[in-house]
């Protein structure tokens, strides 16, 4: 990796806080609000997956970004590539014609919509995310996709839980994460 | 206004679409993932309030964005402006000391929060949210504000419904809406 991609990714890592037992006991919650306070973090957020994009997808038609933290970084992303930016939601938050899927959270359980006219057949898509933990929301979303016939070119997530084992539940769909814990 | 921004209002309003009985009955529901989709409107929704804080405000320390869709245009206006974005939360989705502060939503109740250290005492802030109907969510983000003593400079909407009187609940804070109905 380049020298300046591995400073960004320090700046980054600087910037994200530890909080033991969030939601709940035992849980160690990685907090992403010192990233948006911080601008130069933010702006290295973006660069990394911009820079990611372009290396590894020749032609990206729509960014795919998760209820409600995937909407901090998604629409960022999606300006800097001059692309749209599509909002997966919890279920009943989206009017007209929708499409949803069911998934187990981390923490509970939930369902996943879109509107059934967010994505067209054949549309080539990224997913995007704040953390990847065990994957439920970007499986959900996944599922999404494949319903209205997009093509998932991969995932994007700041952070990675990789105990959680997402990226199994995610394949053969990759993911790529910026910090991994 | 220029004959610029007229036309961005415009491209925007062409954006919007609308959905009877959404939520629920008798209630016309505006839909903005349009402009989402669209990279060339939520450019110009960027640049119009980018226009909006510059001309109007000496200094800005920090942007508070609503949960959920304020963010999807808060940290854009934010990495515009060079300073950090702020997230006001539903309770119980922040980790660490919070302060919350009860509100009435359109449809419900509910309770906003942010954490403790998100804004300084003195900080000169700017609310954003996509939407204003009867200002329930804005209203208590200007009161963790002005908890936390933090200066709100004003609160900026994409979309304002002026019949549910939202502007009246927020004096003495001005709201700067880009389409009106």
């Amino acid at each position: 990796m380049a020298a300046d991609s591995q400073s960004k990714l320090q700046l980054l890592q600087g910037h994200i806080r530890d909080f033991q037992d969030f939601p709940k006991k035992g849980v160690l919650f990685r907090d992403i609000c010192p990233i948006l306070k911080d601008p130069a973090s933010l702006t290295a957020v973006t660069d990394l997956f911009e820079e990611h994009v372009k290396k590894h997808y020749k032609q990206v038609d729509l960014i795919v970004g998760m209820d409600a933290r995937g909407f901090l970084f998604g629409p960022l992303l999606a300006q800097r590539l001059g692309i749209g930016f599509v909002l997966v939601r919890k279920k009943g938050k989206l009017p007209g014609p929708t499409v949803s899927v069911a998934y187990d959270l981390e923490y509970g359980k939930a369902e996943a919509e879109i509107q059934e006219d967010a994505v067209a057949p054949g549309q080539k898509v990224v997913l995007i995310d704040d953390l990847l933990a065990t994957g439920g929301t970007l499986y959900a979303a996944c599922e999404l996709m494949r319903k209205q016939k997009a093509e998932v070119l991969g995932c994007m997530v700041v952070i990675e839980l990789k105990e959680l084992k997402g990226t199994d539940r995610l394949k053969p769909h990759g993911v790529f994460s910026l910090v991994q814990y």
